[in-house]
């Protein structure tokens, strides 16, 4: 989506059309990879992972941070929308740790400890982030986080999804929706109309039995329930063209619960 | 100041001191410059000015808004400042107009308009700003505004401190700090130490009847008036290294009011 004007335009004016409390979280897209060539950033892999070093989490904290999250908000404000830009960093939201080196150093990269408790200085008993939503703003999240010692780090965009959810899920009743390039999960992956519509643990347990699950969705399944066993309401697995759909009552994706 | 870790670290641990609400404004320092030519953009200069083409926004929007801002950010927050990094799209803070064009075209250049004045939806009767300065947030901007339209604009960082403190001082009692590389504003330029400690309109007039101004500080003091003419109670241009001082009772640099 974040790719292409046109669709990220459209994509927008349906966050737009979303009504009540929302929040959106956005991933890097191409474009990173696109000006990390221009800078010379050569793509660090061990055993078939990406390794954020020093030159990577710069690149991803312009583009990400910078570049991507404030042509996103000065689009919804465009819209109506009164969007404002987040990382993990700012106002605390989001605390982290760097990954701790096991077989592989990822270098930069953000494990999630906890979500921000502190309350406020004026004793509204709130997070910032409720504060925020509780006013009317809309926050936007890059896929960064911090290690509160003063290092910016590189956190999954799901993860950062699920994160903010479940925070929000112990006040609100939060729909966390993840949008990708299909209608669903798909019981046949050749068929975009084979959307399963309603995965339960015991629905998933037989599904896996019956190897009914294309591979690539299994960890999108798995952090849907993990969102849901900490306390995240409902998780829906969509198109992003279906989003709006996906936010209510009669949804074209998949709702995990 | 921001080219440099150790000095940013060092002027980071200073903001960390200064008690009392506060916001910094960053500049950009030569580092968009360096990327900026890393990246093949060349500079676009027309009778001497820098024009801000579509390549230049999307640098400067990486890197003051990304890049910058946020290891600000996340330094800040390791010094137990609880910094939240904005732009002047974020939360539609600061709204400006694309610079109309008469010689010359500016390009993506952003003169602001007014700041937010529109009352938040919880009936608060706060804008964003107060909202989060009332709240222990210490906003920390990049110079950058927008259009309204989605549209990202480059807008001068004396310019957004100065708009941010005028629309704060209806509400506060406002110092306006402009760091630079003197101490303040000398008598004789070649003097370190011949600061002029206030600089009243009368006092302004005469020293310019006798010639006493280097020109590259005028601009700087005429802000520094427009800002006064607006409702700001102090300002004061002095050195980074003094900016604790300069916060005080007994400041090191020039009182303007």
């Amino acid at each position: 989506m974040i790719d292409d004007e046109e669709n990220l335009s459209s994509f927008l004016n349906t966050v737009a059309a979303i009504k009540g409390k929302k929040i959106l979280v956005h991933g890097g897209g191409k474009i990173a990879t696109k000006i990390g060539e221009q800078l010379g950033i050569v793509p660090n892999y061990i055993n078939g992972r990406r390794i954020t070093d020093a030159a990577t989490i710069d690149l991803v904290t312009m583009v990400y941070g910078g570049l991507l999250n404030k042509k996103i908000v000065a689009q919804l404000q465009a819209k109506g929308v009164n969007a404002i830009g987040l990382t993990g960093a700012d106002a605390n939201i989001i605390p982290a740790i760097k990954r701790p080196v096991k077989e592989i150093d990822y270098g930069f990269v953000g494990d999630v400890i906890s979500l921000e408790s502190g309350v406020l200085s004026r004793g509204s008993g709130m997070t910032s982030l409720e504060l925020f939503v509780e006013n009317g703003l809309v926050p936007v999240f890059a896929p960064l986080t911090h290690d509160g010692k003063g290092q910016v780090l590189n956190t999954n965009a799901d993860t950062i999804a699920s994160v903010l959810a479940v925070a929000l899920s112990k006040k609100y009743q939060v729909r966390l929706i993840y949008c990708f390039e299909k209608k669903g999960v798909l019981e046949n992956v050749a068929d975009d109309q084979s959307v399963i519509t309603l995965i339960t643990k015991d629905i998933y347990k037989y599904l896996l039995d019956q190897h009914k699950l294309f591979d690539g969705i299994l960890p999108k399944i798995d952090n849907a329930f993990a969102a849901i066993d900490s306390g995240v309401q409902e998780v829906v697995i969509g198109d992003a063209k279906d989003l709006l759909k996906n936010t209510g009552e009669r949804i074209a994706g998949t709702l995990i619960k």
